[in-house]
């Protein structure tokens, strides 16, 4: 409190972290989720696709996960006539514009964590 | 667990996501950490106006998630001489590097969350 309210007086309005910036980060960033979307950028995934993609997932995570992203607009949910019924997941476009992001994600990992 | 035992069956060994990737939006993904790199891609900060930059976050959060990128190497924590002594961050040469992916998605944030 100390440190926040002498820095207050000093610097006056700090500049604010961009909102949507924040909302990204706090949705892709959600532990599990920037994986799922990882994985479905190849294409269309199974549930058991997905579970393999992701090593150390449960299943109950990744069902809560899909539920949430699909929630959020960013996959989608397509059930496949035929028997037995086949469930996929697909990135919807909201969900693929995330490409370049986690692409440059990827690249900063490969340099500075391989 | 029948679904992951028939996709299993049906497309035999599945892709991985990048380990890379993956341990990237772990890192920056964790709650307030995107935020706090990203309000200090703007140059070095005082603990206040770290503060002030990254709304409802307590200062309890804010140290810890300091101590968590300073042992990462994302960012260093500078003690300045004088009285009183004034204590700041900056990003590293490998947190500055994530300035990119950072970028990438807070123009998806804006183009989609806005």
């Amino acid at each position: 409190m100390t440190a926040e309210a002498s820095a207050q007086g000093e610097s006056g309005a700090a500049e604010r972290v961009c909102p949507h910036f924040h909302a990204a980060i706090e949705l892709v960033g959600k532990r599990w989720s920037g994986a799922i979307l990882s994985a479905l950028t190849e294409g269309p995934r199974r549930f058991g696709e997905l579970t393999q993609a992701v090593p150390g997932m449960s299943d109950r995570l990744l069902s809560q996960r899909l539920r949430e992203l699909e929630e959020e607009g960013l996959v989608e949910r397509t059930v496949e006539a035929g028997a037995p019924v086949r469930v996929s997941y697909s990135l919807t476009e909201k969900g693929a514009d995330l490409s370049p992001a986690l692409g440059e994600l990827g690249a900063w990992g490969r340099r500075w964590l391989a």
